[in-house]
Order: structure tokens, then C-alpha cells, then sequence
């Protein structure tokens, strides 16, 4: 048989012109009120991803302040988003003149039409790029082996069940140490790691960082228990706008107790930058 | 010489019936409004301490929402309180059958009377009481020596330069460890430790774990790191009522880069329960 002709890559996409770029852009109606159609593309067991619903918060809320990029932000995560129409509501909170705070509430409609509050957050923004280069950080990025050793969800013989579109969207290698769930065999340690980037090459950005810390399965899987893991809290700081290439994320829960747990997020860039760090508080079910 | 007759110690103050409650009570204006005048007795080197002041939210807070207990809560720090005058506006974003979520807003007043916002939050609040018992915390408490091996401000010999105030309402233990700053010779890692409670006695709650997360020397000054470090967001996961006696508190920071740096504070309580969980982002000057 003749050898098939080999098929090019399509060209990498470009922060900006990207799936997670249209999936996360929003449309200023007026000051301060943006609305945006949901994607269905970036959901998890039939969720739409917390993390990507951050980011669209984000990226209105990058319009709404004199400054770009979001240095601290916090959700609360108050109804479960679903794809479809969406309105942002933005309001500034204080303007500085190297931060700025701003309020954003993430809604949509019920069958009568009146707006439900899926999220609200609150957010200082600032500008990566005017900081100082000083870098005294001492933690380590994480012990994990080569991207070539680990795993995606199509390498996984048992896929996650419900519909998963954002494994579509992502470039997820998981450390095989953190696999176990997926074979029936969890470690009992709390820890997710992975290798993470976007499907279509996109670079990293502050923006989709805010999507990395949330994109990862959940820690309560390598420690036994099944099931939803909803958020009820996420807090992100970004700390350096990333370097092109994939980055690692390394999740860890050492408060598993009453129902709740943590997961502490760490994300590290090609350049061996802690680029963003993050706890989030989500409700587990037990047993 | 006749000895002294020995003088009783004053009785403990009970929760409820103490300096830290008398300091943080809050009277209720109107459905959602709360005054208070901000006491000058927790102020760290001339600024009102920023756990106090989430302490004073917190309370407001749950008034307003029906579940007694932050669960999560998360402050922006816009502008720097004073002792005097304050006003907490907070607002019901949802309620739900064991969660509810809620935004407060802690404002001063200029020359002119008019409202100048000092911090604002968001917050899930539940009820620590109806959690299940189920512990698997995996965290293990900080390794500290006894507390009769541990220093307060009292047995330094270089006092903390301007009006700390606060120091005389805490009963803090420091691990000598984590002192070095305190005697010129900053050990270089980011790391304080301290027996924690209050100087009158009251047990914790909730709502002083508040105050306990950020009642400790900065992180900075064991960096070699002089002078203020105002925190610009704090987010406090309380996990546990916590038992009656003192408090561990274990401060870490591992990111100290461009100008900023995180504070991650466990706080143990004697029964050696993960109570509190927390992360700030601070601004250092740097050099």
C-alpha cells in the first residue's frame, strides 16, 4: 500500500487568536456589563470548568480597570454555570496607581428571564510586566518525570465518563504517579500533577492561567473517593506572565476533613517560574 | 522584708465577654449596616491590624447571612483604616440550605464626611457545628519546642519600633527558630512560628482565627526584609471550631519575587486540629 502523505500540523495558535481566546471573549454592551455565549467546549463531566469561567471573568474585568493583568482573584461560586447565553456585571472598586480592585458578578437567566449569580469575585489587578526582576523564591518546581513519560486522557484505556469536551481543549499529561485513579488503583495521597497546555498550541498567558489551576482531575480521585467536587472557593495569584512552552501544574489536599477539602495549585513555567499559586475550597462527598 | 502577698490572677475572660469581643462588636444601624468605632489597641507599628479588621467583617457577616461561620472569606485591602469611626455595609449575594455567601464593604469617612472604603470581602459562611467528623488531614502539625521554650515581645530585648499596641492584647510565643530577626540575625528563611492567644485569656473561635492568621511578625523580617508589609488580599479557610487552650500558628513564604510575596498560615489548635487555613499576597520594598 502506498505510505499515506503526511498531513502538517496546523500552525500553533497565537495568544489572541486561539479557541480559548474566542470561548473566553466578551462583548461590552455598556460600562461595565459584557455578555458572553458560554462554551459548551470546555465542560467536565457535563460542568462547565470553573477555571475557564474564571477567565472570562477575568478578561472583562481587564477591561473594566486601567490595569491588565489580574494579580489576586477571588470566586465564589454560588450556582452551577451551564453553556449558553451569559452577562458579566463589572464594577470598580478603588484605582492606584500600581493596583487596581474590581468586582464582577458572572449571571445568567432563568426560564422567566431574570438573571441568576453564578459567580461573584473580587480582584486586584496590576501590571506584570512593570515589576522588578527580583526573584528570591525558594520553592522548587515539582519532581516530575519528562512530558514523554506521562499521560493524557486518550493514552487512558478507561475514559472519565460523562461528556468531557475540555479534553479536547488541552494538552494534559498526567505523572503517572498521580494516575492510579484511572486504573482502579489510587495512591491515598492527595496530589495531582500533570504537564498542561492548550490543544492548539497556544502559548500561556495570565489569563489562561486562571484556567491551569482549576483544568487538572481532582486530588479527591487519587485519594478514593468518586464523584463531584465542586468549588466553592478559588482564589488565584498570578505572579509573572509565563513563558512561552508548556507548564507543570502540581496539586496538592493535606485537609481532607468535615465534608471539605483544599487544593493548593502551583503553576511553573518552561523557564522554572512559580507563575501563579492557588487554593480553592470544594465540598467532597464521603464514603 | 515581708513577701509580697501574691495577687490572684484576673479570671479568664470568656468568649463573648472579652477585649478581643468588646473590640469587634459591631451595632446594627439598619438591616445591613453596621457601625463601629475601630479600637487603637491592635494597631502593629501605627496600622490597625488587618485580622482585626477581617475579624470586625467576619462578625458583621454573620449577622447579615443565616449560617454562623466563615467558611471561606476573602478581603482586598484598599486603603489603610485607623482607629476611629467605621461603618460595615453588607449585602446577602445567596443563601443556601448549608452554605450561604455574602459581600461586606468596611468604610471610613474623610475630612468631608464622606465614605473612603478601607476593605471589602466576600465570604461563604455554614455551620461548623453540622459538619461530619470525618478527619483524613494528612498535614501534620508545625515542630515547635514548648511554649516555656518559646519568646514574646516582652522577653525581647530590641522592642518592635512604633506603637504596637497589639502586643499587649495577644499572648504571642515565638519559636526561637523563627527570632533571628529579633536579635539582628535573620535566619534568611521565610518562615515564623508562634504559640498563639489572646493576653485575656478568651479561648478562640471562629471569628479569632480571623485575627490569628495575621497577628504574627512578618515572614519578611526572617528574609532580612525591613519595615511595612501591607497585605493587599488575604483569603482564611476556617476548617474546625477550634478546642479551648493555644493556638499553633505556622507561617510559610516560598515565593518572594517582583516585589511581592505570599504568606501561607496553618493555624493548629490543641487538639491538634488544622482549625484555619490561609494565604495573603503582601508587597515588600525590596533591598
Amino acid at each position: 500500500m502506498p505510505e499515506a502523505a503526511s498531513v502538517p500540523s496546523p500552525p500553533r495558535a497565537a495568544i489572541g487568536d486561539s479557541e480559548f481566546d474566542r470561548d473566553t471573549v466578551v462583548t461590552r454592551r455598556e460600562p461595565g456589563v459584557y455578555d458572553i455565549d458560554l462554551s459548551a467546549g470546555w465542560t467536565i463531566i457535563n460542568a462547565v470548568n470553573g477555571g475557564y469561567l474564571l477567565a472570562v471573568l477575568g478578561r472583562a474585568l481587564a477591561d473594566t480597570l486601567p490595569h491588565p493583568d489580574p494579580f489576586t482573584i477571588s470566586a465564589h461560586y454560588l450556582t452551577a454555570s451551564q453553556p449558553g447565553p451569559a452577562v458579566v456585571r463589572t464594577e470598580t472598586v478603588r484605582t492606584g496607581r500600581t493596583l487596581s480592585t474590581g468586582q464582577a458578578s458572572l449571571l445568567q437567566y432563568d426560564d422567566e428571564g431574570n438573571e441568576v449569580e453564578r459567580i461573584r469575585v473580587l480582584a486586584s489587578y496590576g501590571d506584570l510586566a512593570a515589576l522588578p526582576d527580583d526573584v528570591r523564591t525558594t520553592a522548587a518546581p515539582p519532581a516530575m518525570p519528562p512530558m514523554e513519560q506521562c499521560f493524557g486522557p486518550d493514552d487512558s484505556p478507561a475514559p472519565v465518563p460523562g461528556s468531557s469536551a475540555i479534553t479536547d481543549r488541552l494538552m494534559l499529561k498526567l505523572d503517572p504517579a498521580t494516575l492510579g485513579w484511572a486504573l482502579g488503583a489510587p495512591s491515598g495521597k492527595g496530589e495531582m500533577r500533570a504537564w498542561f497546555g492548550l490543544a492548539d498550541g497556544r502559548d500561556a498567558d495570565p489569563l489562561s492561567l486562571l484556567l491551569a489551576v482549576d483544568a487538572l482531575p481532582p486530588t479527591a480521585f487519587e485519594i478514593g473517593l468518586s464523584g463531584w467536587v465542586p468549588t466553592v472557593e478559588l482564589t488565584v495569584h498570578v505572579r509573572h506572565r509565563p513563558a512561552p512552552g508548556p507548564l507543570r501544574v502540581s496539586i496538592t489536599t493535606r485537609n481532607l476533613a468535615g465534608g471539605f477539602l483544599e487544593e493548593d495549585a502551583e503553576v511553573w513555567d518552561s523557564a522554572d517560574r512559580l507563575v501563579a499559586q492557588s487554593r480553592q475550597l470544594a465540598r467532597v462527598r464521603l464514603g
